[in-house]
């Protein structure tokens, strides 16, 4: 490796939400289970992007130190009372609210995922490093066979991103440095924090995330990498590492 | 289930030094790498037993409050200094003390460990819950292919065993109650803290794990199960979900 050289790259840390997991279609599926019933008018995808709405919002209490951690399972579900409020559906029972926050638990991922996580994990460390809970990690990961290394993120920092604990809690307990890592997401404000924490920054096109056409197709951000999708980026590092 | 019956174990948490891996011979290994070509005379073993013997009252003052956590590597790198002294060994150039130090994330799992987790996890959610830190359960986990669904213990919950909150941050990290967890572990004391929690507990015999005849044949406190090995604690479990 010459001088000018960048660091080489040993784990990449994940976010999950958008990222990984398609969560508009999953939470939507749920509504119309679980809503539907009881509201036939209730668009399902409105009230998803309805509840993901309130998502950052909810964190930023937290992120202030206005607010103890809690884990996304409260805040999804003091969210679900709000959006419940604003769609005019009355009060749910127990079950069908822990179903809902549940639903949160059991996201598919987008069709590159699977594979090009598996690609990844022969050559890097892989770890989510997202604001979802460990037993939400675990969820999805089960659900999809993903293998990860570690589950890094909120709970570990109890924080929530773009918290710089959270990022380099991450590092830390790779026992890397920020150099090291390469956070991969498809919002730019994740990214843009991790860069100004020191952990190189790969953009994943999620165009798509919140409907069609309303996620980002591409960085809003400086990053060191921008890819179509999760296997494109597999492709991207394959050559970095070639060309080092 | 009839009403009498225990409550159902949903996750397993493993303690990891003497109950997954054989601390005693890596570490000895890599003093007779390291050590033995700046003192022949040293006993590789008997070093070894020395290292491990300042574990405990390391960890101690983490556990009262009156020293920040810091991981394993820190803690294992002072107590090196001491039993070198200990010993009558000069001082020891930076990159044998970082090989030595390592040596601790290159340990050989006990021969019934890989197959057995591996049965374990397609009934279970299993996840270390070691005073080791990320970093040195992500070597160990890569080293003999073990999979895990997280990693719990010391550095989600900062502090060492046998503190409470150890157990307890590992137990809601997997969003469980300590009912649905079974601690494993070869070492009664440890055992006796999880059980203090609230958790189930599982016995496994490492007779050898400090030299021949030098570790727990069976538990010396109250446990729930007591198991040979990690493949006879397959087999218990197995027929105590038939039994139930």
């Amino acid at each position: 490796m010459s001088d000018s050289a960048p660091p080489s790259i040993r784990a990449l840390v994940f976010d999950v939400f958008g990222t990984l997991v398609d969560w508009r279609t999953g939470v939507a599926a749920a509504v119309e289970r679980h809503i539907k019933p009881l509201a036939a008018a209730v668009d399902p995808a409105a009230f998803a992007d309805a509840w993901r709405g309130y998502y950052q919002p909810a964190m930023a209490p937290v992120r202030t130190g206005q607010r103890a951690w809690v884990d996304l399972d409260q805040l999804h579900s003091e969210n679900l009372t709000r959006v419940l409020t604003d769609f005019g559906i009355p009060a749910i029972d127990q079950d069908t609210r822990n179903a809902l926050v549940a639903a949160w638990h059991h996201l598919d991922p987008w069709p590159d995922v699977a594979d090009a996580l598996g690609h990844l994990r022969s050559t890097y460390l892989i770890a989510p490093l997202s604001n979802g809970h460990i037993a939400l990690s675990i969820a999805l990961a089960r659900r999809s066979d993903l293998r990860w290394d570690a589950i890094l993120g909120a709970e570990l920092a109890r924080n929530y991103k773009p918290a710089p604990v959270v990022y380099l809690s991450g590092v830390a307990a790779l026992g890397l440095r920020p150099e090291n890592v390469l956070m991969v997401a498809c919002h730019s404000d994740d990214l843009a924090a991790a860069r100004g924490c020191g952990l190189r920054t790969a953009h994943v096109a999620r165009p798509d995330e919140k409907g069609p056409g309303r996620g980002e197709a591409g960085p809003g951000t400086e990053v060191d990498f921008a890819a179509r999708d999760l296997g494109d980026l597999v492709g991207i590092l394959r050559r970095d590492r070639s060309a080092a």
